[in-house]
């Protein structure tokens, strides 16, 4: 039978991965635990061991590529998993308090981190680095967060005076936007105390409002709805819920903008370091989940997938949060920073290895009269 | 109690719709039997009773679009229509011999009758008429034919030389289109006799070849495939079997386009009389349908609904058929005519009421390495 070890090196070797090769993405280990730990204790086990040094790797986002391309964290049957996505099966874990957790833990880490790490006005989605219609390529995130903004207008027709609802609004950057460029009037709703904060703070004579709600305490009629990267943090057993509700709250000619990480394949759960460091309770919807939930309420007038350019994002800002990490350490431990270098880059890995989608969907109540014309 | 024939007038005042008044969309009705027969019968009987002359309108796309809008057909509960889903629900309706049903049914109706109402290339599923990319919007049949062609090739970015499947090639006006214009080596496959018979005929010199065939018989690799109006005759226990077959047959680097016909909503079977008169066994996919069937197999690339464009492409085809009737009349009766009417322009009603959708849905295998850009 073969060790802990001889099984980790031939699972390498299946992927192009020399164990202390010379290669930018070969892994070098520097504490033998490793292996053992990992193939009983699958990501989470392997992502701690990242964060505490055991070991390392020159390019973390090629390394995961190798690995994603081939699967091979798919072939190690972790314990964790499946007790994990049991848990998620048993449970609504973003019920409640519980959906306010992922604001405390991960969007309440300090906002100077997310200053440093995002482009000027804190967009913390995807951007759109592609040319469409009369804008250019973007040269740089600023411009690829700015473009995606625009896209959305544009997506959703908005018009002056527009009532809109943002559900999950960040520190507001498209409620911002669109009152901003459109003449918009904005309702801007996040789980997280800090976001709700900044955001009243720093919102000057616009017409928005920023509120500390939960998504199903909504009751009030809006042109068009939005949600920019917060259907992650719904959860399956939500999903059909969440699209009642917007259902409930958009005007009969309005349009639902919702844009959210997809995964190829359905599940109840997200990987469970992910779970434990990053986002808890989060998940990616599969398109027949969105699909399921959305039927017989509304009319799907366009499915745009964009995930590759979350992988220029996710560069982008690993690239700005090692440029700006003398700036902020002093707030956060070497471990954080090994933890945040972790989660940018793996997931950087799974759109370039098109594991993980961007979807922008656009639904209406009843279908647009004359046909949804649709852009880029 | 209500008699049948109130019952039929208050349902028909819901929409909008006076028994024997004045506008385009009232009814005039010369036998009072359609009531009964309708309430009872469904949709089945309602049709059968236009095709015998019981009742008539000036424009029957403006009165089922009344009809459709406030889902008056949803309110008769027709023992025909439940009978009708439970044979679906049994029985696999697209297996085997039954496959080739709708090709001697209907495709193999005549081709005079095809050659008159459609445009030159004989398209017969939903033109493209809006202007995209550097192609204007079309200005009459022959160009939103011409047009859907091209765009369909630039979606799977054909390139000279490639091989390519066509599932369900019709009269061959895609393939043809992909070899003149893209040099693409092609094999369209179909399940009416005169359809292969007339394409190998008249096919020149042009690098494609016509095949009487089920798509569950193709083995053989190609660069990409396409399938243009023919998934509505696949049935939905076949869904699964049917992407199965597509992604064995494509190349790991290859695209795969489904244009078809969606519904908003999930079934199992059509509309009884669609059914019985003009496709036998077809069905409406969903999109939870098609996501499910082809999860864990592709990556969706790109969703495109332009359902809007169907509606124009009915009433050009409707006008063709009206304008050169007295040509073909000889080869058909009154019922006919009336029929296929009937067909054309409910149909007509059906898209431009949004109740149904067109889709383009471009799949790839393992997700385009550096991103699908999608074009319009």
């Amino acid at each position: 039978m073969l060790s802990f070890k001889e099984k980790a090196i031939s699972l390498l070797q299946e992927a192009g991965i020399e164990l202390n090769g010379k290669n930018p993405w070969d892994i070098q280990v520097y504490n033998d635990k490793v292996y053992e730990h990992t193939l009983l204790g699958g990501t989470i086990a392997f992502g701690e061991a990242y964060m505490d040094g055991w070991w390392d790797v020159e390019r973390l986002d090629k390394f995961f590529e190798k690995i994603f391309l081939l699967h091979i964290d798919e072939k190690i049957e972790s314990p964790v998993l499946m007790f994990f996505n049991l848990k998620s099966f048993l449970f609504n874990l973003q019920k409640g308090k519980k959906s306010f957790k992922v604001g405390e833990v991960h969007y309440d880490i300090g906002n100077d981190l997310y200053s440093k790490m995002l482009d000027k006005r804190m967009v913390y989605t995807c951007g759109y680095w592609d040319a469409f219609q009369d804008i250019p390529a973007a040269k740089n995130l600023d411009e690829a967060q700015e473009n995606k903004l625009e896209m959305i207008c544009r997506k959703l027709r908005i018009k002056k005076g527009d009532k809109i609802l943002d559900i999950g609004c960040g520190w507001g950057s498209f409620i911002r936007y669109a009152a901003e460029k459109y003449g918009a009037r904005c309702v801007g709703i996040s789980v997280s105390k800090e976001q709700v904060k900044l955001g009243n703070q720093t919102k000057g004579n616009l017409p928005i409002e920023f509120r500390l709600q939960d998504y199903r305490d909504v009751e009030e009629k809006f042109d068009h709805i939005v949600s920019i990267g917060m259907f992650e943090h719904v959860g399956y057993k939500n999903y059909r819920t969440y699209m009642e509700i917007v259902y409930k709250n958009l005007k009969e000619e309005g349009l639902f903008l919702l844009h959210t990480i997809g995964s190829n394949v359905s599940s109840v759960a997200t990987d469970p370091w992910i779970n434990k460091y990053i986002f808890p309770n989060s998940m990616l919807p599969s398109a027949k989940q969105i699909s399921k939930a959305a039927e017989g309420l509304f009319v799907m007038e366009d499915w745009h997938n964009f995930g590759i350019q979350y992988y220029h994002t996710l560069m982008a800002w690993h690239s700005n949060f090692e440029k700006y990490w003398p700036d902020i350490k002093n707030h956060y431990n070497k471990r954080f920073y090994r933890m945040w270098k972790f989660y940018l880059l793996s997931s950087a890995a799974t759109f370039k290895t098109r594991r993980n989608q961007v979807w922008q969907i656009v639904l209406s109540k009843h279908g647009i009269k004359k046909g949804y014309k649709r852009i880029v």
